[in-house]
């Protein structure tokens, strides 16, 4: 099937993914990792599934420049000119600027996913149908589309996107009434009865012009500063004017800054199977569970073990007994022991391993 | 200081140390290993307290024939004449009534100190002061003397020795009255607080010839097999007859099949800080401990942990959180977690690993 040559995509890269420590390392986080074992790494993954509507030559990364060279293994076959490298990270709002100013360059008037890297979908022909409805919606109307799913549980690891049933723009495509932050579980499973709440993927769709008007209104400083970008874009101070936008630039969201606030905002209800694979207790929840409630990436043997979560280092033997709900991640340099509830404490532990030389290592 | 040319040691070796899988290995047990992290494996320190009141030629060690090969290799200087095979484990009865023999036809008179070959001992000065004073009653009575450690907790882990504090034959050394098996918690309670129980440390003083008669009397089978293999020291048919008699002789230990039935058996009551090391839950008790009761082999950071007992590979980061009274055992090729207060179970898993060929090779 011939792709619609004014459809580009943006891979947003530049995460660390400390919440995967021990596996997701500052040297290389959790998208360049083969997380589940499936034999490719989660970018490879979303580059993969992003070429089954996007061009090839229009899909661009955008990562920490630390990453440029991991990007490049992984993905030998894109364009160097398509790798963005960010000179620091300042959450998505900057990325998505920086990403469309740069495809308005070539195409002003490009139609654009945004995705992030490191997300897991399970079944990518209605993923797949969800972007062709999402890019008809956004060839038609001057709307930003996201892609919300449909709960299956009361999670509160997710942003929830409250949206309007009546006048659906396109079958399946709603007008977002609310953006919310992370729920306590009261809010979310109330939430997920009412039947008016999606989770918010961080998946958008928009034409560049459109984004480019939004950002200008609602973040006018981050705006000015990457109208300087593409101003140098191909010019001998391009890098220097990168390096000027990201040093001045706030720190924000897309969602915060942007999504929130505007009006013009649709969400497609989507089915699709999806997890942001954003902690161990979320992964936990997608892997095959043996009947006790365990999952493991790599092999362990239970006995009296239940709702463990375990990751072991090839080969190597892992015993569980009489233990419940622990995060178990055997590495050869590092071993991690939690409980599954208790798991945003991994932030805490790497916070406290980056306080001292012999442990910066480990990171 | 000489030495007595006519007392004797025989240094038992021949257990497999399940109980501290996956540290001791069916190929190298525990008493091979230098599990305090000393430097010296406990087989080693063993052979160095004995050498300070048993020439060094008079130390024999008996230990199942395929770790004849560690025991050279851990004490060069013992001569190949001193280390007795075992074709097959047979508990400690035949163990010594094998060594006994041996030293008897050397010195039919021997004075004779039997101990394990892995326990912990604290103060060697009072353990020399100890054995001493079993030498001197021994050397002036028909009796056996057991060292019996003064009880410093009420633990179910250990046998224990009532004894009889009236009339002591020596200062220190009582009469006893009679072996008990591993008690419930309750019962090793009434135990401690009587102070009339001591720990059985498994450590035995005798002459050759006393022992010898016990073992006719109390395990007349036993004693004829060994008869039989004393017999053929020095002949061609040597190691035929010690495969005999370790066939045909019953699984036995000493404790159960004399020393509990004969009236000529002493104890010395002993305050040198011992353990038998035979559980993880004991060495978390011997290991210094942190403010939270964590102790360690090798190195772990705890954050909110309490009471872990680990054991870490070299240069490993092992980390635990949110966690209370876990035994870790990290090893190049296995993991093992469990509770402290379930680590019995640890041989209910190796035992289930034996029953498999591709997990085998873990013990």
């Amino acid at each position: 099937m011939q792709l619609d040559s004014d459809v580009f995509g943006i891979i947003m890269a530049g995460g660390i993914g400390s919440r995967f420590w021990p596996v997701s390392r500052v040297s290389c986080p959790k998208q360049f990792l083969d997380l589940l074992g499936t034999g490719s790494t989660l970018i490879q993954d979303t580059y993969r599934r992003l070429s089954e509507v996007v061009p090839a030559e229009n899909i661009l990364v955008v990562t920490h420049q630390q990453y440029v060279g991991l990007v490049r293994e992984q993905l030998p076959e894109l364009e160097a000119a398509n790798i963005l490298a960010e000179p620091m990270g300042r959450n998505t709002a900057p990325c998505i600027a920086l990403g469309t100013q740069y495809i308005a360059a070539r195409n002003p008037n490009a139609r654009i996913i945004a995705t992030p890297a490191d997300h897991l979908i399970v079944n990518e022909r209605l993923f797949w149908r969800d972007l062709r409805t999402g890019l008809s919606v956004i060839g038609q109307q001057d709307a930003i589309v996201t892609l919300g799913i449909h709960p299956t549980r009361a999670d509160t690891g997710y942003g929830y996107i409250q949206y309007l049933e009546d006048n659906p723009i396109e079958t399946g495509c709603y007008r977002v009434k609310t953006f919310t932050e992370k729920p306590t579980l009261e809010v979310a499973k109330s939430f997920v009865s009412s039947g008016e709440f999606l989770w918010n993927s961080g998946l958008f769709l928009f034409r560049a012009p459109i984004m480019l008007q939004a950002i200008a209104e609602y973040l006018p400083e981050v705006h000015e500063l990457f109208v300087g970008v593409a101003s140098a874009i191909g010019t001998p101070g391009e890098a220097e004017a990168v390096q000027q936008a990201y040093v001045a630039s706030k720190n924000v969201s897309i969602d915060i800054g942007v999504m929130e606030k505007a009006s013009n905002v649709f969400v497609i209800r989507s089915t699709f199977g999806w997890s942001d694979l954003g902690t161990w207790a979320s992964l936990h929840k997608q892997l095959d569970r043996d009947t006790n409630g365990n999952a493991v990436l790599g092999s362990a043997r239970f006995y009296e073990a239940k709702g463990n979560m375990v990751r072991s280092a090839e080969g190597k033997l892992v015993v569980i007994k009489g233990l419940k709900n622990l995060i178990v991640v055997d590495m050869d340099d590092v071993l991690l022991i939690c409980k599954r509830s208790e798991e945003q404490g991994i932030r805490e532990v790497t916070t406290d391993l980056r306080t001292a030389d012999e442990t910066q290592r480990f990171l």
